[in-house]
């Protein structure tokens, strides 16, 4: 299973993934992470999330080999942004390549929710739209 | 849960849902079906779909409203092209944007096998790259 992964500062571009496995793969499936424009009931306009960025690359990695037995992907991209990200920019990525679906659905939900739980990128804090406004204009 | 529902002759052109819920889903999942380029390990260059068209759109409404209950994403479109379908080009298309990632991944995981089973689309026919090189010059 071909494995890429990125943490990144800038707005998310999404792989080729379809291209490349073209005649190949039987199914592509793609999420996508995004801010939404509330949070806990109150108006955001922007998260801004962290990491241990090596750390998490590591973990990440960790996880992806771990599943990769279970469901053997052709290949898979994982890419999170770090940093403050708008409302609805995203804040991960991910996209796989597989033969049939049922291994594509399995990594991508399996995948999910070890890394909620086991990597070290967090939710730093939401920002106001007063808070984001004045930060893009300072 | 808003339903869109198309079967199509033509190449499939996915729906804009990220723009379209920007800000109000958190999760956005595509899922592409496309054409491999073997079946049962002999080369083919299309697969040949059909479908009772009425019967099949009425059955994948009744699905997408059946799931829409335990899986309330905010909208689901599902396009399913018929005709002869080339290697590398998608026979179906799954879109869900949905507040939260749980609602998507499961309306496309359980959606996908209700629509194995139930809905009156099937694969006519494998063409070899013969018979498709043949048809495509007539």
């Amino acid at each position: 299973m071909e494995i890429e992964i990125q943490l990144t500062r800038e707005p998310i571009i999404a792989p080729k993934l379809a291209e490349e496995f073209s005649g190949s793969a039987g199914a592509l499936a793609e999420f996508s992470g995004n801010v939404r424009a509330s949070e806990n009931g109150a108006a955001i306009a922007a998260l801004e999330y962290e990491a241990y960025s090596p750390m998490a690359e590591n973990e990440i990695r960790r996880i992806l080999e771990s599943l990769a037995e279970k469901f053997p992907c052709l290949a898979v991209s994982v890419i999170h942004r770090l940093g403050i990200i708008p409302v609805g920019e995203t804040a991960i990525y991910l996209g796989m390549a597989a033969k049939h679906r049922g291994e594509a659905f399995g990594l991508l939900t399996e995948f999910m929710n070890r890394l909620k739980q086991d990597v070290p990128i967090w939710k730093r804090r939401a920002l106001s739209p007063a808070e984001f406004s004045a930060l893009i204009k300072s």
